[in-house]
């Protein structure tokens, strides 16, 4: 079951301005009522919190929340810092998958977990999936909450969901065959493993029922040429989505691929300009700061996303949410200063990817005296890198290096991909 | 949430003989006129029935259902052969381990799969989980249904669920330790692999906070030494629970821990002599048929289990279901006539895990002219297989062949162990 119908999505995705703004404004002060008697951590941060505020203006004056508060504050036993209620009513445990730092626990109740699922409805919206589609969740289902909420979001849709925890890629490639799946989720590393698997083997994936591909855990969905490899490997429409364990499922793809909407029914985005550390206007560099309108065992305020955006509120489309172009563009932390440029992971891959001969890579940052270097590994099959040196030359204005590899010599993923060695900070 | 509250379903377990008959018939009843003018593998098979039923008797003249019949329906595309709506009503896919033969689909609609966590709650009753539990999942969750009707029940009951696919063994005695999971849920086998591996490892886990341990998946959780062997090694009562993804969660242990129940109020058992064919008596050996009460989606209406059971109508306990004492004693496939003895894989099972030292074991049954053979390999510790083979001789009355192979050489599980080996058929 589903608490908003289609109808009702709708209604919220076309919402003017000032109504937006209302209806975050009474969602935020129903949450902050509820949890305030009850949630320590935030009770201790937002003390002063005259409540309700009267106008969303105010929440300039609350206090940013850091990923390292809610990983810090777990003592010895306890399972999660940020949480509203005791422990008897949680019925979900999910835990970060420590690609940076150490993993963070996260739990929800009930109806918490329920407003996991409503949330993804915008984004199986945004893929069209009805309940004629047959759902394929590339995933191994562990503590990492990346697919368990799809995978329950798409049941409660009513359509079919095929699990595929614990088999072999050409195990989940047969099960897709044989099942007529029309829909797979995974994460984009994985779309291209599985299609890298299938051409070994002299499969043919773009003759499958699988007419949509939902993206999620990386990037990979809003970089273009990522993108398009596996939409024509598929021959499939690629949908992204944009979540994370502390957060939720916040974001997903726009109409027409530009890159993903914050879903602003279900989140307050904000937006701090990354030169001045003042609220970004249209299209500027900016940090993602986010605040849950829901989730009240486990909310978030003001939370410091880390996620490197473009915020967009002059876009033309069916949804009045703000559009983040190109997505998610690099976490605050891998951006590289080489030489004066600014350079992201995700520029790079958009340039590599570029070259369909180019089968994986890897990208290596590393201190050279003071200043950022990036060197790039590429599995090549026509063993000339001096062609992506160049191409990258041409579109970032660097010269980097770039060497060719064997086939099958970079480490493969199931999850989120490890193509970005950061050594800046390696003794 | 759970359809029925634990006043409810203690209700139903004390359920008089002429109480539950008249409950088994009338959602029987509702049950086929639900199904039939909908479900063509039925309105085949039973036609002529005149419905409503009066009394249960009527039933003995139904045809009964077969595996081959449900496996074998299936024309290319389709997905499953037993099926009563549209493909757009269900919600949830599985398919059998495919252990014996070909790999059966069976798709659940919403309200089946509710069914399903209601029928699980008759398990955790018997493993006293309540709220404040942290259930932890040790299976992989792929297309076997197994554990993700545990995993969704134990959420519907408001307790914690932790998942952990597509973790190592390792790795999963790390989250049980570091979250103090206080309820365990997986296959016999798994909870001897993961003893094993924590003594590998000197990790304590007699002294971790994992109290109940509910077992699925193979009969290892009414063997008396393969109980007590994962009892000892965990210092947590063991929970045995029966069920089959054709079928449903159908048995869970008696308090007494004697056997398992067969949960009446959801399923209507009825035990087929194995020596006479006829209607078996108090304690005889006899094949289980059950009719699903039920899940109307993908009901199975006189169905041969092939399990081997024997069914003790006069047990004394706080629950009036029939008791099979001893669980699934056999698959009626298995059983083996071994010089005239009828002999089951799990009565070699019960006494070789009778011996601490012997850590893993494998038996291999052979056709020695017209003649069921078997013979033992044993990993032991004391390599003394000699007194392995006494132990057959005295408590089995045979002589069989015991060798001994060297530590870590037998293969480990994680979902159903392939212990025992039937050549009997191989040319």
């Amino acid at each position: 079951m589903t608490t908003y119908n289609c109808a009702e999505r709708d209604e919220l995705r076309r919402l003017t301005a000032s109504e937006l703004a209302a209806h975050q404004l009474a969602k935020f002060n129903a949450l902050v009522e509820e949890i305030l008697p009850h949630n320590a951590f935030y009770a201790d941060k937002l003390g002063s919190l005259q409540r309700p505020l009267k106008s969303l203006d105010e929440l300039a004056v609350l206090p940013f929340t850091f990923k390292d508060e809610l990983v810090g504050k777990v003592e010895g036993g306890d399972l999660a810092a940020n949480r509203t209620y005791p422990l008897e009513r949680y019925v979900r445990f999910h835990r970060t998958s420590g690609t940076r730092g150490r993993p963070m626990v996260v739990l929800d109740t009930a109806s918490d977990w329920q407003w996991w699922l409503d949330g993804w409805q915008f984004v199986l919206d945004a893929a069209e999936i009805g309940p004629e589609d047959r759902c394929f969740l590339a995933f191994s289902f562990g503590p990492f909450v990346g697919f368990w909420s799809a995978f329950d979001a798409v049941a409660a849709r009513g359509c079919l969901a095929i699990p595929s925890g614990g088999l072999s890629t050409a195990a989940r490639l047969e099960l897709i065959r044989q099942n007529g799946a029309t829909a797979l989720f995974c994460t984009p590393t994985y779309a291209l493993h599985l299609a890298e698997v299938a051409n070994q083997q002299k499969l043919d994936i773009a003759d499958s029922n699988v007419h949509r591909i939902i993206l999620a855990g990386e990037p990979g969905g809003s970089i273009p040429n990522v993108r398009q490899k596996i939409e024509s490997a598929w021959n499939a429409k690629v949908i992204d989505h944009t979540g994370a364990t502390e957060i939720g499922p916040w974001g997903f793809s726009d109409d027409k691929q530009r890159g993903v909407y914050v879903n602003e029914a279900f989140f307050l985005p904000e937006f701090i300009s990354v030169e001045t550390g003042k609220p970004a206007g249209e299209q500027e560099l900016s940090e993602l700061v986010i605040t849950t309108l829901g989730r009240s065992g486990a909310p978030v305020i003001r939370y410091r996303t880390g996620d490197l955006v473009r915020p967009s509120w002059n876009h033309n489309g069916p949804c009045n949410f703000v559009l983040l172009e190109g997505g998610v563009l690099g976490r605050a932390d891998d951006m590289l200063i080489i030489r004066g440029v600014n350079v992201f992971p995700s520029s790079v891959e958009q340039i590599v990817r570029g070259f369909p001969e180019v089968v994986e890579f890897r990208m290596t940052a590393f201190k050279q005296g003071q200043m950022d270097q990036l060197s790039v590994e590429v599995e090549d099959r026509l063993d000339r890198p001096e062609r992506v040196a160049k191409e990258l030359q041409i579109r970032l204005g660097l010269r980097i290096e770039v060497t060719s590899v064997e086939i099958g010599s970079l480490p493969r993923f199931e999850g989120k991909g490890r193509r970005f060695v950061d050594q800046r900070n390696a003794s």
